[in-house]
């Protein structure tokens, strides 16, 4: 048979990742320790037990490279993994800037983004350790999903607390958890007094990430059969994110190409760290390659926030972290991309941001859903909104090569399909989009919280 | 590498059909012949020039058993093509039948379904001849979906005209096809003599396939620059189909299996024609296989309906096509598979049907959102309604093998997800997924009708 040019590289299923890619074994930088949000001494195991299972604790701090996938995760991530690399012919020849463009599909996966990858670890090594019951939040509504899905096929309950703006924008979302066997509640929520207080003090709030985390906590600590599972920001979900940039380096060596740029969006940082951790002991022996994390203008963490501790909920019951941060009371405005309007920032990619290793770049709405629509419309696939934003920057970059006359190689995370986001291209398309003009006052306001 | 139990069947690019395959090369009984709706004589190929690009007229009337598919169309098929094989491992655990249970995932296209099959050859055929704009209808909104990417693709402009009841209970379809380029509206619409003809006649009917098949191939017959495109029934697109089946014949083979059972839902014919007619060569010449075509007990075309000439829309635009038919004027209750709700069948389907080499069965819909369920639950992908038809029958047939206590192959064809259908999901959660009772009554008015 002669060599096709191909337009996908796949892997076979045997070549899924068998070890998760620890990035704190290659860190110039070790990270900040957590603290007690009471005590504020040096946060330990102890502390985070009645929150997560004892093997995530210890996967929070682990410095070992490599740690085992479990065989029954393993298992299930034969589902969608390996998942494609393609090759964007299309998109190359709308933009004909000579760059190669690649893009990861991790909307391949069940329930449509990259966070089954975490969601399924979670409730296995919950489920092994007794527990019953799960509860989260969800901004966009692609975690709750992914965790909704893990908790049944583990056999856990699972109870989300979804952002207000979010639920209402996207009422498919809250109804894929439930067929899924999920609970779903806008937050804030009556259900807890966390949710209660935030509604006595803004009725009209659209909630927040930070809101639904402080009711998701609340909820868990207050029962024993029950545990609370965080969808991006900590060391274990980027860490299990890793089978993605581990599977672009095995189809970029079989397509005999390296890349020059790999781009992600950020809003925790989950996504991201999956397709560009893998790549910094590269970088750091030398290897030329750029790490671009893209965020919305409307909540700009790495490119606007600040450097130090903060809480990772409005109340003040999560570790202090140190991160990036624009102040965990913080209130982004009502964005189409609900999954990145979080304040504070993985730990781990903001000690890489801040060592110089990753850069950042944020976009303007309008600008993601014009990247966003010369995607669908050359490529087929509707990206989610989130994704859409590294979408923008590679377009960018391939443009900026295109006028300085060079060919690269790009490659974007499409960590999701924009299905259930169908809402915000409609208006989109009926003008409805509008930038949101960052207001460095209330940044002001907000970082004077900082604990 | 020690030899892994494999979750999904995948066959790389290379393999990819390289031909249609075309089941009137190998039937008992040939196809009656069309006839022109006005003369009743036997239609000539310039009978349907008005309508249909050439290429696809002779793919129509062709007894060729081989048809090449084009390059450019084959290149697009990379997007996502050969479609995945799976092993239905959760849905086996959770039956216990003993049964081997496989599903061919179509959903895996960019559109969500298999009809981007035959909707990128239609394009390229209509594109190739220098047509600029093709019309036609869509019932769930899958074909629509599929066609306006097509013609995005090929740089048509499409116009879609959508069954009014699918319009309003699933807003996100219009949205989509507009996100791909395309022009969506409801119908009977106003825009036709056939649309306010029947908006006059019903002001309130939900609208079927058969009214808006008329609206849109009397706009494509009274523009010069404008062709229509149906996205089943008639036999170029069951051929189109065929390489979900050849595919599947693969992969069962690398699986070292053979089916006992193949099944496929059935609205017009298309997704059931595509996986089950290369297997009937195999049959033909004595290989023990059950093609089973299943229909919604709400329009139970094969299992009720009569053998006849009719019309495939409601005001007689369309060849006299001899089908199973519950006649061209009956009004199929507003069950939520909007895609299998037409009064006709695939010519072929049909008399492959009436020579004994395909069953069929009719499923309630309650059943059928059980089935979808648990599908869901255990497989993770949330099936269309119309491929839940499929699914309920292979778990009634798992279940009745397991009765008997033998051992089955079964194969699925899960040609569609349901993430645009999550409304009819919410409705059964909640109780409002009826049973709808079949009337003989209306059913003898309707074949009243028949020519």
């Amino acid at each position: 048979m002669s060599k096709e040019e191909l337009t996908k590289i796949t892997l076979p299923e045997e070549m899924i990742p068998k070890f998760w890619y620890n990035v704190q074994a290659d860190m110039p930088t070790p990270l900040a320790p957590g603290l007690n949000p009471k005590t504020r001494k040096t946060l330990t195991p102890a502390d985070l037990e009645p929150i997560f299972a004892r093997e995530l604790i210890a996967q929070e701090v682990s410095q070992e490279r490599y740690i085992e996938i479990p065989a029954p995760v393993r298992e299930l991530y034969k589902k969608w993994r390996p998942s494609p690399l393609f090759r964007a012919r299309g998109l190359e020849k709308a933009l004909d800037s000579g760059c190669r463009i690649y893009y990861k599909y991790e909307g391949i996966s069940p329930v449509g983004s990259h966070k089954l990858n975490s969601a399924l670890p979670q409730a296995f090594f919950n489920k092994a350790e007794g527990i019953k019951r799960v509860t989260t939040e969800t901004g966009a509504g692609q975690w709750g999903t992914a965790l909704s899905l893990a908790c049944q096929l583990f056999g856990l309950e699972c109870m989300v607390y979804m952002v207000r703006v979010s639920y209402q924008q996207k009422p498919y979302r809250r109804i894929i958890m439930e067929t899924y066997g999920g609970k779903c509640v806008a937050s804030p929520s009556t259900l807890t007094i966390s949710g209660r207080a935030e509604l006595a003090r803004h009725p009209d709030t659209p909630g927040t990430l930070a809101i639904a985390i402080s009711e998701a906590v609340e909820d868990a600590v207050s029962r024993d059969d029950t545990h609370y599972s965080l969808g991006s920001v900590l060391n274990h979900v980027c860490l299990h994110q890793s089978v993605i940039g581990q599977e672009v380096k095995m189809q970029m060596e079989i397509r005999d190409d390296y890349p020059d740029i790999v781009i992600g969006c950020c809003g925790g940082g989950s996504n991201f760290a999956g397709i560009a951790f893998p790549f910094i002991p590269d970088k750091r022996a030398g290897r030329k390659i750029r790490l671009i994390a893209v965020e919305p203008a409307a909540c700009p963490t790495l490119t606007k926030g600040a450097f130090a501790y903060d809480y990772g909920d409005v109340v003040g019951y999560t570790p202090l972290l140190k991160m990036y941060t624009l102040g965990h009371d913080f209130t982004p405005d009502g964005i189409h991309a609900g999954g990145l309007r979080y304040h504070g920032e993985s730990p781990l990619v903001s000690q890489l941001y801040h060592d110089g290793l990753i850069e950042a770049q944020s976009v303007l709405q309008s600008h993601v859903f014009e990247a966003a629509l010369l995607f669908a419309r050359n490529e087929g696939i509707v990206p989610a909104p989130e994704s859409a934003h590294a979408i923008s920057v590679g377009i960018k970059e391939a443009l900026k090569a295109k006028a300085e006359g060079i060919s690269k190689s790009i490659v974007i995370n499409l960590s999701g399909h924009g299905m259930l986001d169908l809402a915000a291209y409609d208006s989109y398309l009926n003008g409805h989009a509008a930038d949101i003009e960052f207001s460095d006052a209330s940044l002001q306001e907000s970082l004077k919280t900082l604990p």
